[in-house]
């Protein structure tokens, strides 16, 4: 019998469920959290191919569905790490499992202001692209510099009334072109040297603070964070894996450089962190993971 | 403002124009024939991430929606070269139109026998689900053994009373679970190594001759033809663009190697075809298009 370990119950994880489920392959999901990962938290979403509209909570259970209808076992441990000798050994907090084959669908974890927690989903966002279309002629804030911000902020500027860049530092530490067109933009207005002191909030959000040596206050509707996030790739000790700025290097079948392991979804370096680009690796890896643990299983690898 | 092309109005040139009407692009589709491309003509789905099971052309029309709620605006004319000037020039059979940025989705065109040209119509089809309908009740062939032809011939073992699977390998070359669930049925015959040599036909097809080192008579009503596929590009005429094996080869942006043109599904060297996977790539193709086109609308390419 062929087995695969997926390691990660987001939407990658899932999608290589089913793909991997119906090659036939016994899948073992491990998930320390509940399925559906960073989709679950999401509000609304437009952009899921075939939804004109539809919450987060629900394309996750959508998805969460199909993999258990067509048989995924699901384990809730933490895998603390991967290492490899004959085959993948995975030790997670309870016990040790041995797989010869495995998909890792462990995402990242946003970097956070510290005290924007309570304000998620009622104006607070990590995803310009996911919920910019939300504030469609209003004024938004954005806080971050680095080159994801500034994508950020320039689809913000195309969609919104206003933009607020509110940048840690005294320069934009981003690709210099994207910079540009950004400060060119007669609806863009940056803040230098400034941080979000403070969010401000009834039932949705009305403004935030921002200190730059003084206080001021913002009217706007919404408060982006792209101050960065962090591949969760800590347990992997596996040799042979090439990272790109912790980012695990996939080619296009979703394998990794180290024969048997694949992976998907925002852990690796793919240039669009979306849902559907997720499943669309993670049916990628679910089916090459699956024939690869075929093959292993006839002797013929 | 930045315009784009889409040529394809399958599930990725769908999925490339609700990413790149987000983008706040505007965006031109052109569909000589309907929208929805071969996913609409699919019977049941069970692996597009979120839906246990959704019949194909409902899939499509939910995409359709999606797209035309964002604005889509689709051209039905069919495009006859794509060439490129200071900016990509489209001919069609009706007009001229040039744009700054282009994504190619034009998936597939079905490979034939060579013969059945005549009989196309009569009996001999290249979709079960569009016209197995018309044999309910009746013994039909259907030739090929990838998982297209799997998917087909599952579709026809439910409506048929006797299906020939005609296999031109020693083996299928498909998805596991569908081949299992194929060759458990009662009603289905497998040819393995077989070729179909002659279609005999009066007014409506009466039956085929196979060939597997002798020839062996069949009384069908009807030949599915599901022996593969070529990707649509006879139209590309722009310098760079790399092919292998016919597919557009593109990078992990879904961009190919002509600044400006990106291309998505089908008809690119993915390797993996599948709803999901068009849907991801064309996300990719629709976003970067979409930058591409802001950036040179802003003088700044």
């Amino acid at each position: 019998m062929k087995s695969i370990a997926i390691i990660g119950g987001g939407v990658a994880g899932l999608s290589a469920a089913v793909y991997a489920l119906r090659a036939n392959a016994e899948v073992t999901l491990f998930e320390q959290f509940g399925l559906g990962g960073q989709t679950a938290n999401l509000g609304e979403i437009e952009n899921y191919p075939s939804y004109k509209s539809i919450e987060g909570w629900q394309l996750a259970q959508n998805m969460i569905d199909q993999a258990k209808a067509l048989g995924l076992k699901t384990v809730r441990e933490r895998v603390l790490s991967v290492t490899k000798g004959q085959q993948f050994l995975l030790r997670t907090d309870k016990g040790e499992y041995s797989f010869p084959a495995v998909v890792v669908a462990t995402g990242t974890a946003h970097n956070k202001l510290g005290f924007e927690e309570p304000y998620v989903g009622k104006g607070v966002s990590y995803c310009a692209t996911c919920d910019g279309n939300f504030y469609r002629g209003k004024a938004v804030a954005i806080a971050g510099g680095g080159t994801p911000a500034v994508r950020e902020a320039l689809y913000l500027a195309d969609v919104c009334d206003k933009v607020y860049v509110i940048v840690p530092y005294e320069a934009f530490r981003a690709e210099e072109m994207a910079v540009n067109n950004l400060v060119s933009r007669s609806n863009v207005q940056v803040l230098y040297g400034s941080q979000v002191s403070e969010i401000l909030c009834d039932d949705v959000v009305y403004g935030v603070k921002v200190f730059d040596g003084e206080v001021k206050t913002l009217d706007v509707s919404a408060l982006f964070v792209a101050i960065g996030a962090q591949p969760v790739t800590d347990f992997l000790q596996v040799e042979g894996v090439q990272r790109k700025n912790g980012y695990v290097v996939v080619d296009d079948r979703c394998a990794t450089g180290a024969e048997g392991l694949f992976a998907a979804g925002d852990v690796t370096n793919g240039p669009l962190k979306q849902i559907v680009t997720a499943c669309g690796d993670g049916a990628k890896a679910g089916s090459f993971a699956a024939a690869y643990a075929g093959m292993i299983s006839k002797g013929q690898k």
